[in-house]
């Protein structure tokens, strides 16, 4: 297929010498802003308190706020590399539960420590340093090949049964900001964009607001025409006939193809299923976890009330929305049954139902 | 059934000599104001703009605004009374679309003022006040009606099912600030809470959050606990199984039963179906519009995408959320398919199912 080669002007991080640098998602759209973290424990509380988010991005991090972590023991106590490592990646890894990208990227760091003990300090750094940029390198290139089969998946379904239109409907952020690369969900749009016009609805996506905040951001920096969605509308706007394909990110991905992600994604894929629109997920294969048979396994993330009933505006300052004394229920993710789901699209290929077969032909 | 009378604290307008007075709903729950309305005029302005809002509720608030308008215009030159009182019943009226109420309340006042013809203008004046009162008085009566038979409904279901949990779902609001009594949807979540103890779990209902802020406020005044949701976090909830019901109020339902209310709520019937949920709507009969054959008759409301794009802080400042340059999408209401619902509770009766032979035997 004749699409241009993708790419985006979005760059969510970065890391030199021991530092990493993240752009602190809580305050785009209005700062770009940079934080240093320089230790793991610097790095689990930017997760934490998501500064840095999306499965793929935090896996990443994680790999680099352990290198982070290593570089700072190295220099003050080289023998405690290994134990001090130990920690830092239980540390990491505790920040957020959902995603499965960040406990998979820290056993592949924890991995490569154990591959280069007998090796003197500096060397040891090196090795993780090289395995975080493999992980950040093999993300990438996840994104480019995610969104080129993905967009090549809807063209050749439009073909079929022509007439959808190329308006892609996306919740939450699942780009650029959530990758080390073009997005998952987003890397789909992007690559379509580069074949032709598209236009993109974003669900808003209370409370964190990462569609308001971070996908209407990241399209517009990238000249990507964008529209937002209060999260209520989706499923009138699905209705309406306007949509011609959901595509959505993924935090962890069951062996059974139930699919966890941002909370707001199951409600979605009733509508889609509803009226006959394909609800397609974007995931690199270090979403799937084949240790959670289905959904029911994988641990959904609940946080603090508070991030519900108040708002952070531009300049700081939290705003309360409800009453004193009334409190609020904030589960970050929900799960979507694979049977909702028309399409998995990974770097690897596309599953399409029955999932539990398609996906066990992806792992690694 | 022994439920105790039922009653609330909460009153969101009163009237008197001519002066409507509405609590400024757009303040709340921050700041309780009242906003005086003098002439039809501003009147319309307040509904256009949610100082007042909730179908019944501004059905109640255009026949005191257009009393306003007949006291000002009677006391000023009596002789253009009629004249006056068509321009100020379309004034009010072409405020908001989707609700059937305003232009069914504006219908009867313009009745009331035609059988006036010949008195003398004070005598007319009075006339319309009391048609107002009346119009008032019906649908505070109504709300204790489809209280006590939607409670009555749910706790009938709820011993033949046995096991659902006391814990109801809700969208928006559909309570005391949303017409001239108990509310509809929470009409029957104040009867329930008067039978035995209930919690009631309310999405916060993004742009205007009359979740968070309007339902979240009348329930905890009222003494009635209330949890709130992120818009999204609804059909997860519901899939969790801690849902027993959703109950939901209507800005019009037409003929089949196709149900029109804040938009979010078809999701919610969407979800309520997958998990064998029971969806309620609570409606008075005034709010059934048999000239709407269905969904598709009715008038959606779209509102400014800056409602979207922007929230309101207590302190009165406008806050942005997205970047400069986006747009957005806001249909204010949804249609929710008679199919997916499973009971509409007026003060007449319920209707189950199918809903076009229910429906006609409530019309009056």
């Amino acid at each position: 297929m004749g699409i241009p080669p993708v790419s985006t002007r979005v760059a969510p991080w970065s890391y030199a010498e021991g530092k990493l640098f993240l752009l602190d998602q809580r305050l785009l759209p209005h700062e770009e802003s940079v934080l240093e973290c320089g230790s793991a424990a610097e790095t689990a509380e930017a997760i934490r308190t998501l500064v840095v988010r999306g499965a793929p991005l935090i896996g990443v991090a994680a790999a680099f706020g352990f290198c982070a972590e290593a570089r700072r023991v190295a220099a003050r106590s080289p023998a405690d590399l290994d134990g001090a490592l130990a920690l830092a990646a239980e540390r990491l890894a505790a920040a957020r539960p959902t995603a499965v990208n960040l406990p998979a990227a820290l056993a592949r760091m924890l991995l490569a420590l154990g591959t280069s003990a007998g090796e003197s300090a500096p060397a040891r750094v090196a090795r993780l340093e090289r395995e975080a940029e493999a992980i950040a390198t093999e993300d990438r290139e996840a994104c480019l090949r995610i969104g080129r089969l993905g967009a090549e998946w809807l063209l050749a379904r439009r073909k079929r049964g022509g007439g959808a239109p190329r308006t892609l409907l996306t919740h939450c952020n699942a780009g650029a900001l959530a990758t080390a690369g073009i997005g998952t969900a987003l890397g789909i749009i992007r690559t379509l964009a580069a074949d032709g016009p598209v236009a993109v609805l974003a669900d808003e996506t209370r409370p964190f607001l990462q569609g308001a905040r971070l996908t209407a951001w990241e399209l517009k920096r990238d000249g990507i025409p964008v529209t937002l969605l209060p999260d209520v509308a989706a499923a009138a706007t699905i209705a309406s006939g306007r949509v011609g394909a959901v595509v959505v990110g993924a935090d962890r991905i069951a062996a059974n193809g139930d699919v966890a992600n941002k909370v707001g994604t199951y409600a979605l894929a009733l509508a889609c299923r509803a009226h006959g629109v394909p609800f397609v997920v974007a995931a690199p294969t270090t979403t799937l976890d084949p240790a959670c048979p289905d959904g029911t396994a994988i641990p959904i993330e609940f946080r603090d009330g508070e991030e519900v009933l108040t708002i952070r505006t531009p300049a700081g300052e939290v705003v309360r929305l409800a009453p004193d004394g009334v409190s609020a229920l904030y589960p970050a993710f929900d799960v979507t049954p694979a049977a909702l789901v028309d399409a998995i699209v990974t770097e690897r290929g596309i599953s399409e139902p029955p999932h539990a077969a398609g996906l066990r032909a992806f792992r690694p």
